[in-house]
């Protein structure tokens, strides 16, 4: 039987799990994923095989040179297509390995839901990562993404050892007053969020730097967003179309 | 014991929901839903409330005023804060009912798996509708989306009286050479797809005037995704990086 590289999301590794993820992580032969996240996959009782940060090269090709003779599980949290491995696992493919890609929930998703309804209109998601990226076409993409008063999901806002993008994008937000979601560890059981607006960021930036990490992510609000009874809210657009 | 109101995300509908929504869905008493949608939550044997297209208000108001003494899931496909109604019921929530919001997977995560690993950078997600958004302030993003060479996920690309804002931004694309994934159905029974081009698509336009519905979603690529073995895919970048 023809063997599969599955690419799996699995949210936020804790909740929002698909039963269709659930149903092939209990499937295949072998997990493979990054270190950090093994202790999401531990309960399927597969053999797992992880390798570190930057180290995603290296765990994609293992995954498909094992696909040759087993069903293997490469398991993303969130979605796998967006900041996943699901790309790289095609480009890497050389031997024709069939690769099947299982969508999940994003964190962008869990954290609008957990604040209110903060993407309810339309929307950009960004990066703030140079690590792949070069800094001055995240910046670009950011001021477009104001321009044209879309909500901002901002994904890696803030690394150990980088911090530039971060304060680039402050300096850009001076002048707004726009509402800013702040999650961290999205659907997870060390859950945090805050709810505040641009110019309390800038004014304790200080706080901010400590407090954001990699597993934060950022929603900014476009200029309709609002706070109702401590929820973060974007209008779809039906009060003001039926003016009730 | 307090009523909630919960707003649940179903994925596609058919498949891709999470245990926490389908948990949910066990245990309320009473669901409400888009009358086209009823069919997929049947098999709760719950009680069904149902409204049609452009009943929304009406679907919510609904939905707040049972949930006082009963627990409500008002249920959409997709994620429930991207283009769903969390947001109307956070506005029209006047006797302060507890709202939870259930996140789901959304159309473009289904869409992008199924056509390889479109979204695998930086997106825009934008709606097509202009019922609820003034034309040009869609067009505005689009524009602004294609310039920052965001990859670009359009919902609603084409109603059955309008095509307007469609037409506008085939335009936009005349000049582009850009892969253009469209998926029709995205993870239920009759589900299609197709890779094309943004050439193919201005050339062939009545054809896709006609293929391209309300359940249809466009993932058009940035400057940089291609076709591996008949797969749409968006590189992260790392192959470029490790000059591999």
């Amino acid at each position: 039987m023809v063997k599969i590289l599955y690419i799996v999301g699995i949210g936020s590794g804790e909740k929002f799990l698909t039963k269709e993820a659930e149903e092939i992580l209990n499937k295949v032969d072998l997990i493979v994923c990054y270190s950090g996240y093994k202790k999401y996959v531990e309960k399927y009782n597969k053999p797992i095989f992880t390798t570190g940060m930057k180290k995603e090269i290296e765990r994609v090709k293992k995954a498909l040179e094992e696909a040759k003779d087993k069903d293997v599980a490469l398991v993303s949290t969130g979605d796998p297509t967006i900041y996943g491995l699901a790309s790289l696992a095609y480009e890497l493919n050389k031997d024709n390995i069939k690769i099947e890609v299982i969508p999940g929930v994003t964190a962008c998703s869990i954290a609008s839901s957990l604040l209110g309804a903060v993407i309810n209109h339309d929307f950009v998601v960004l990066s703030l990562s140079d690590h792949l990226t070069p800094l001055n076409l995240i910046i670009k993409r950011f001021k477009l993404a104001l321009e044209g008063d879309f909500i901002i999901c901002l994904y890696n806002p803030i690394g150990k050892k980088r911090k530039k993008p971060f304060l680039e994008v402050v300096e850009l937000l001076k002048d707004k007053n726009l509402v800013i979601g702040i999650v961290k560890n999205a659907g997870r059981e060390n859950e945090e969020k805050k709810i505040i607006n641009s110019k309390e960021l800038v004014k304790n930036l200080d706080f901010y730097l400590d407090y954001i990490d990699m597993n934060t992510i950022l929603l900014i609000g476009n200029s309709k967003t609002k706070i109702i009874d401590g929820k973060m809210v974007t209008p779809r657009g039906y009060l003001e179309k039926y003016s009730i």
